[in-house]
């Protein structure tokens, strides 16, 4: 397996585009993208546990029930969420997009991000989905990675080559992230790609285990958001033989996708809104995988810790207050802690306790921008990783002014 | 009732003091706290439910597993949690105590506030105790008050006067809150003290019950303490016939509990660390009080909407989207939320969608320091209260480097 260029459009018979539709008021920034399989994919999608979901994950979910897809369209600046025409809206997209690619809506699947409770404007899309159709091409991830930005302030994008049954494979991926982001999930948009031969009901089986690991595990605020989902569309066209069970073939294509979604996770938390550093909790001991994960979760989300991680201050009591909040079984006299980055590691807690260690060092290792923060809880095997970020000065100034 | 001056020395036989012992370097800021009463008192206490905790709090509760104390003794600047010697230290601060003023070690509370997993030597008490005790006096509430005080900017005291079968009693408290404050229980320190005459189970039951609604509705930044506590201490000396059993008078008495538990709360949101404004959050219409409470406290705790209303961002869409991951069971299509402060009310969402309203108007009402936050489930009866406060860029520089 390589990590390979081309995002979304590294799979076969894929293409891509972004363009300005105007959603958006900033015209220097795309605000609407489109993927397409030139044959019809299995499809998978995760949604949002949030009760209140955005209209076009209603319609997404309705599109895909016969687990196919051929087309995603997407706009950034407005949520259509807590809108009285939401559903309508959704669906005119997505009968835009059919009409304008020569499929059947119900093969489209359709998601917005932005702001919650404005009304959205069909407009922008009559003229806007036929041009994002215009600029299609194997080039296009790039620019349907921007379409999707909301206050990301990078693109996120990955591909994989790898190899079933002798037929290379490749399978891709674009995400936006940024604020709104906790587990559990769908806590950002991920429209990922594969021309692997797979199964829907494979497909959905291998996205579901997966993100229970990689999405699920990812904190910017603590803030489950209304309109995030995570898609997988397989076209087929790498002409393995179909994945249809469990086995070797399934085992190397969930192999491939982890790789693809725990890059695009690192991206989301190192880019969280206004973070400077990625955070990464590994917990390991842990008496079960629920425990372990529960306490790197707390960590992850802990206001005070994210602070002193943005100070480099290696204010360790922080996360054993954590630990002992986070509802984990855990024996907090066994809990052991350290940092880590490029420039070193430092023990800072053994047993529960706090040991003698330079602050000078910790400092030099906290002043990097990605962080370790790992746990020993001397309780069994299960280990678990949560990745977040840092609380910084624009977090709450992207936030505060958010909508003006 | 009546609102009187005098915090936890307004109930008669109550002194304190408070004074420089050296935990904190800053000569300038009182960090020993000593509250004594002439009688020995009914006591009870609540603790953090966080599996770290202070060693303090494991011998106070040892202490009064009787029923009874007669003093309070409180440092700032150190946490005395997660060191090898804490209890030991915390024991010696109550034989300290108990000698100096002619107590049993057994009658002391004992609890420490500030940094978590620094040894906290016992010398600053050997001179600290003693010079906290010649200080002792009816109007030292407010030295007692900034002894326990860490990163707060105001002093919480206040006290109240009723009447229990026409004798006249007192109840009053102070408080310290600030950071690594979080329901549930026990996310700050609060000494209160009364001299109503209140059997020990009686008092257990009226705080109990008493911080469900209150401290427990509380939360700065979701973080919850390894070390706080409320405790009571009622030493009787109002001569009232004494409260044993369910009542009339247990009812006045709990109003009066109520009256200086809910303003203490108000104080500590309202001085959050870094906050700007007070936010309370009244639901009502809830199915029960369970489900009005979990939406109160989900709305409260959201780091995006902290971050709007310091920023007097009307962006009621984050309101809904605290709702709808709050694990309540609320119809989202029924609810509807309305800002309110003394720049008067506005209504921004109706059964769970946007309404026109006047941008300008909202911003005025929101630039205000008090906000309310109310919404209506539309399901039931039910009501709850949850306080707290704006997220700034002071919480972030408090808490980039707390310890520096």
């Amino acid at each position: 397996m390589k990590i390979i260029s081309g995002g979304v459009c590294a799979a076969k018979g894929f293409t891509a585009g972004g363009v300005h539709c105007g959603v958006r008021k900033n015209r220097t920034k795309r605000d609407l993208a489109m993927i397409f399989s030139e044959k019809k994919a299995s499809a998978a999608a995760v949604y949002t546990t949030n009760l209140v979901k955005g209209a076009p994950l209603t319609v997404t979910k309705n599109n895909i029930a016969d687990g196919y897809a051929q087309a995603v369209i997407c706009n950034s600046g407005n949520a259509n969420t807590c809108n009285a025409d939401g559903i309508e809206i959704a669906e005119k997209m997505c009968a835009i997009a059919a009409e304008t690619l020569g499929i059947s809506a119900k093969d489209v699947v359709v998601a917005s991000t932005g702001v919650i409770g404005q009304p959205l404007s069909i407009a922008p899309f009559e003229s806007g989905i036929p041009a994002a159709k215009a600029v299609l091409s194997t080039d296009g991830s790039d620019a349907a990675a921007e379409g999707i930005m909301t206050t990301d302030t990078v693109k996120k994008e990955i591909a994989v080559e790898f190899e079933l049954g002798g037929k290379v494979c490749h399978i891709g991926g674009i995400a936006k992230g940024s604020g709104m982001i906790h587990p559990n999930m769908a806590t950002m948009l991920v429209f990922i790609t594969t021309d692997a031969n797979i199964a829907p009901e494979m497909l959905g089986k291998a996205l579901s285990s997966d993100i229970a690991d990689t999405f699920n595990m990812v904190s910017v605020d603590g803030d489950t958001s209304t309109n995030d989902m995570v898609t997988v569309l397989a076209n087929g066209m790498a002409e393995n033989e179909c994945i249809c069970a469990d086995g070797a073939d399934f085992a190397e294509f969930m192999k491939a996708l982890n790789t693809v979604t725990v890059y695009l996770c690192r991206c989301i938390a190192g880019d969280g809104e206004g973070a400077t550093k990625l955070l990464e909790c590994n917990v390991s001991g842990g008496k079960d995988v629920a425990n372990a994960k529960t306490v790197a979760k707390s960590v992850i989300c802990s206001s005070l810790l994210k602070a002193a991680m943005f100070g480099a201050d290696a204010n360790w009591g922080r996360v054993l207050c954590a630990i002992g909040y986070s509802g984990a079984d855990v024996d907090v006299n066994k809990v052991g802690v350290t940092f880590k980055s490029p420039k070193g590691e430092i023990t800072v807690c053994v047993n529960g306790a706090g040991v003698d260690f330079s602050e000078e060092k910790a400092k030099e290792i906290l002043l990097e921008k990605e962080i370790e923060i790992n746990i020993t809880l001397g309780d069994g095997n299960a280990c678990a990783t949560a990745w977040g970020c840092d609380l910084t000065y624009d977090y709450v100034k992207i936030n505060g002014d958010y909508r003006t």
